[in-house]
């Protein structure tokens, strides 16, 4: 037996569109995204998975992506748990700025260090500045970070997965997680195995489930690197992805 | 000190606007429904009233209308509980039913008892029918009803206003309650502890939040009755709703 596993991310954001590096900054989905979550909903809807519990960031593009998603799938209705620790990367003291003036200004090298290496976050965002986080009630009492590579991502992420995502797992429960290309990259590297330099070169598509079938003893994917319930679409968007600041 | 409890009506949905028995079938808001769900999120970000977690039926008309209020205030990160036991009053056999065609049918008498009788149900649906919701997987395992008056609404909404809400009032959280005319007047029946008789007449309007204050030792109000966000429009609609079906 194994237990199926639905990673979603959510669609393109009004920020997404403007280029600008968007991180925990709460910004909502614009009209594309906001079809691609319904045609996220038609797509498990139409393969016949049917998720018995969401769980989602704490960020709107997630939320609403879910949302729609599961109203179009008539799934509207199953629970919902909701964590910090799924957010996007905290992109720090890049939060709010246009991708390509980044680029401009510090370099292609630095600019792809930071935006793909594992282990090397942004500068820290200024504690009060616009688009940090410090003073937003729904963190309040949180160890939440001023800025994060993927590796802090992923060290943040792991306490949630095991200790409210894997139990869900196992009692059975077909799990849809609705977040953020980095806190889903963050699980992928974990479920597959990625090595910390393939990771960097792995983008996962928006609005597009991609299903994971976990052995039920060790919790190993029987079907290594998921399966994108719309695997040409997938194809084209993760290279569309690849592409982004370019 | 007193707990914040906040209940919401949903806006108008499809079925409302076509003047149908809507009860357990699960229809989607209509765009008046969607914009009074906007209006109540700024209703409630206007009085500073933030909830810190949400309870919705398991209908989309009350998780859309939760949906679409706290993106509006900034809340949608919020937790969130779901129960069949929030539900609207099920309807019987009249669901899907036209509102004026069954008060031709019945006459008005028969047709007010059965909308506004505290204690006689509808005919019962027949099981495998059109708006029966019996093969409904969401309410697989569960004891649901085939008819309901408010009398059986609130039998089933006690356990989960017991058990599920007061807890959270008792922990201090703000609590938003998302959710039907039927199931929202039970609630307000036990907090207020009006009579059988009286509560025949009170109408709670769509898209307004009705705030109680509930003293911390013997949870109840120390506003009877409630305090609507916007009286005067609040006024207006109760009205309205009193001439459904005329």
């Amino acid at each position: 037996m194994t237990y199926t596993l639905v990673l979603l991310r959510h669609g393109e954001s009004e920020w997404n569109a403007k280029n600008l590096f968007t991180g925990w900054v709460d910004v909502p989905l614009s009209e594309k995204g906001i079809g691609e979550a319904k045609r996220g909903g038609d797509l498990l809807r139409e393969a016949g998975v049917a998720p018995d519990v969401l769980h989602t960031s704490l960020l709107r593009r997630a939320i609403m992506t879910a949302n729609l998603a599961l109203d179009t799938a008539d799934l509207h209705w199953i629970p919902v748990k909701r964590s910090w620790r799924l957010n996007e990367r905290h992109y720090g003291d890049l939060q709010g700025k246009d991708k390509k003036q980044v680029r401009d200004q510090y370099g292609e090298e630095q600019f792809m260090l930071w935006r793909r290496s594992y282990d090397v976050p942004p500068p820290e965002i200024e504690l009060g500045s616009e688009f940090s986080q410090d003073a937003d009630v729904r963190y309040a009492g949180e160890p939440i970070p001023r800025s994060e590579a993927l590796k802090q991502v992923l060290d943040r992420a792991l306490p949630y997965w095991e200790g409210e995502i894997v139990p869900d797992l196992k009692a059975g429960k077909t799990v849809l997680v609705a977040a953020h290309g980095n806190s889903l990259r963050a699980i992928i590297k974990h479920l597959d195995g990625v090595d910390d330099e393939t990771i960097a070169g792995l983008n996962v598509p928006t609005g597009i489930p991609l299903v994971y079938e976990l052995d039920e003893e060790t919790l190993q994917p029987t079907n290594p690197g998921g399966t994108y319930l719309d695997p040409e679409a997938a194809k084209d968007a993760i290279a569309a992805v690849a592409n982004q600041g370019k």
